[in-house]
């Protein structure tokens, strides 16, 4: 049987109606030039797109979606591409329409707390436009001096402060919208209450596989009066888990609670040498208060009591913005220092209910010591955010596989425990093999009506989320091996 | 050309078939006992029901579901029927599937501070099952002691805490869901971040339309430790309207904040007689602060202080349970008095930005100049949602459609201002007609797709949320008379 070639697309003709919308500029073709839109924050996983669009408007997106959904061409939507879960992996012979130019702050209502913006601005811009006034935006993940609040919305970001305030989802208050035939829709609005159905909510979080955010709507929130943080040392990682655990059982529910284990402890005094954090503890945690000033001097007192009664060694707390920023100092270095102290490190993002937080630290050392990797443990305690930091070098072979499965394993024992697979990082190529273990077929099914029906030519970032092919091991590597199966069919 | 008769359905076999699943009792089909299901708390239309079936779980719900689907009838959850949109209105030939008898409560877990439960379970009875420990359930619709919690996710309900605390939808972490198709699907979970799309967040305030709630995972809050609540009286609406920017302003977000005019204050003070709302002011403003007692306490100094330099002619303030209840009695009761004092009243339910209050208000009386019917204005002050009151009499021939016109300015002007057709009260069969008001043409069809996708042959509430036939003048009417069309036909 003699195999058919599969047709190779003209791309001559495409790019000439791309530069006819974006202008020639802002068609990115050369294979050279193409390599830093290879993978995005998931480095592992790599494909080059056969070109990237950058649009500047609205109208712009939805010329250069058409055009695909004319001609039967798969697109990614990127922002900074400082995803973690692949989220903009391009696909084989994809476009990748880029929203690095699509920056501007369109406007700003103070009144109402609102600020309008285009996808491709830089989430920390939000809060620096508006931070004068007195105003913030809270989803704040640690990337956010980088990432874009395009990118946000299609992973529904978290961040330190997400404990009190909520992630992206709760701050997003409209959309508009580009969907995969080139459509132009509003979705939600400026007030909180809209009737119908919330397809805001449901955009939120949707990676990139029902359209594209050309304009957001957020709410900002006023700036506390006062903000305190607090640092606490354990001998064990229990005794900090068990003090999590009481903080928001008193009622307290502070802006942000991180625990760090003794490992990313010492990898962090190691590359900044904060000196903030004592190398023999074996856990340290970081409460943030806000709110009032009567508020946070009641807060601190009582967040101090609950550490000493659950075994804290030493409390230091600072009010001044200074001092503060050099006690989450640590914290925030903490991913880059693992990638100091270890040729490679690989972030895992689980969720667990904060009761099973003892339970499941002691299970992960189990499965640290049973594949031989260490595993630095830095997390979002107040609400079971799990970052796990596995440390590897991946010039052995076969180590990021084994990396992986370890990685799966973790996931799987947060589900177990009735948890989730992904906090904040969202499930991209990474870790779409693994939805099965959270969702049942139907459940799995109801989502991809969803999807079929804004999607049904399936363009719109193909291979995400969902664990198509189901069969596969390893789901992700299936984007790009599929170029591969069809290159042999060939011969 | 002869007119082909409707087939008329021979009922008998499906309601051996529904008796065969849920027992004979919980089968009603006499025509008297139909008569309370005829219309939910929007008691200007009805429509009878062809049976009400009452089933106590899910799987009793997914095979009375199934039954409808094979034999193409359409049905309408109904829960304790007193939603004001007439989202539980039947259609003509339709079953009602009532969840009264799913009233329990399937478990408490008060450590991750979830609750589970039927949704027949009432509102009220959630906080009363969890106070003793010290937590509520934070959305508190005024029906709150009849209303129930399937409604409420139904229809997104607001109340008056929904200003700090959020709307239906932020306390919904889950959902067991019967589908149009009888199949059984599960969203969301106990834990905050869920991979993959929000459909729990699409499912709440979708009317009935995608499908029936038979589990639902709330979550609960911490009691706060201190509760204060503070009335003001002022000269004039506007004083009001300006003391709550300026409190918002502030940085000060209230538990609830809600006004009432002078209209409504008398109408409540012959009615219930509180004693406590002087009956020559303009406006009240009752203001409800939580948290810590010293935040509370300092709270309450500064909203006193914003409130003078407003206008304000006294304040009073209540600490202790029992005069607040005191203090809030009248607002409670304040649907109830207009009943008293006018045969008869329709509540309207709209948002605004809370930056258009005064003018929307100074708008509102120039209607209700217009048309000749006093308006009195209760509102969640705070998030700009407004419940006009139009009183009328109802034996008045013509005077219900001059009001429902009323009424429907009093939306479009909302709209206008950049607000929304509804708050908390859902859209229904009474509104649908003004949704072209608010969304365009293919904002609309794609609320639409997701519906088709849930409900393909349309057998979940018929004629609900969206505007078809979409030229009819008074959609809501349709419903009704989408009955007499067809037997005109006959002849």
């Amino acid at each position: 049987m003699i195999l058919q070639e599969k047709q190779q697309r003209n791309w001559q003709p495409i790019l000439k109606q791309f530069a006819a919308v974006v202008g020639k500029n802002s068609v990115v073709q050369r294979r050279e030039e193409l390599l830093t839109y290879e993978c995005d924050g998931l480095t592992s996983y790599r494909q080059r797109p056969a070109a990237v669009v950058l649009p500047k408007t609205t109208e712009q997106v939805a010329e250069i979606v058409k055009i695909c959904h004319q001609n039967q061409i798969p697109w990614v939507a990127r922002g900074a591409g400082t995803g973690l879960s692949g989220g903009a992996l391009p696909v084989e012979d994809c476009v990748l329409i880029v929203t690095a130019l699509m920056k501007k702050i369109l406007s700003i209502d103070l009144e109402n707390q609102r600020v309008v913006v285009q996808p491709g601005v830089i989430n920390n811009w939000v809060t620096q436009a508006v931070s004068g006034a007195g105003f913030y935006y809270a989803p704040d993940p640690s990337s956010q001096i980088i990432c874009s609040i395009g990118g946000n919305v299609a992973e529904n970001s978290g961040g330190v402060h997400c404990l009190k305030y909520g992630v992206t989802t709760n701050h997003v208050m409209g959309l508009k919208l580009v969907l995969p035939d080139g459509s132009i829709v509003d979705v939600g609005g400026a007030v909180q209450e809209m009737p119908g159905y919330d397809l805001t909510g449901l955009f939120v979080g949707s990676e990139g596989t029902l359209g594209i955010a050309t304009e957001i709507t957020l709410r900002i929130l006023k700036t506390a009066e006062s903000i305190c943080v607090l640092l606490a040392d354990f001998t064990t990682i229990e005794e900090s888990g068990a003090a999590v655990s009481d903080i928001i059982g008193s009622g307290i529910i502070p802006a942000g609670m991180e625990i760090m284990d003794n490992l990313s402890i010492n990898a962090v005094e190691d590359v900044v040498a904060t000196g903030c954090y004592p190398r023999d503890a074996g856990a340290i945690l970081l409460v943030e208060i806000d709110g009032l000033e009567v508020e946070v001097a009641t807060n601190k007192q009582r967040i101090a009591e609950i550490c000493k009664k659950n075994g804290a060694r030493n409390i230091t707390t600072a009010n001044d913005p200074e001092t503060r920023l050099k006690l989450w100092k640590g914290r925030k270095a903490a991913f880059a220092a693992a990638g100091h102290v270890s040729p490679d490190y690989y972030v895992q993002d689980g969720v667990i209910p904060r009761t099973q937080l003892s339970f499941v630290l002691r299970e992960i050392e189990e499965l640290s010591k049973k594949y031989g990797y260490k595993i630095a443990n830095v997390f979002h305690a107040g609400d079971g955010n799990l970052h796990p930091l596995i440390l590897y070098d991946n010039s052995v072979p076969g180590a990021l596989e084994k990396v992986e499965e370890l990685g799966g394993d973790i996931l799987k024992l947060c589900v177990q425990v009735g948890g989730s697979l992904s906090g904040e990082h969202g499930i991209g190529a990474d870790k779409r093999c693994y939805m099965t273990d959270m969702f049942n077929g139907i459940d799995l099914e109801t989502m991809q009506w969803v999807r079929e029906v804004f999607n049904p030519q399936g363009l719109a970032n193909p291979g995400k989320i969902f664990p198509t092919p189901r069969t596969c091991g390893e789901a992700a590597r299936a984007v790009q091996s599929e170029k591969k199966f069809e290159q042999l069919e060939v011969f």
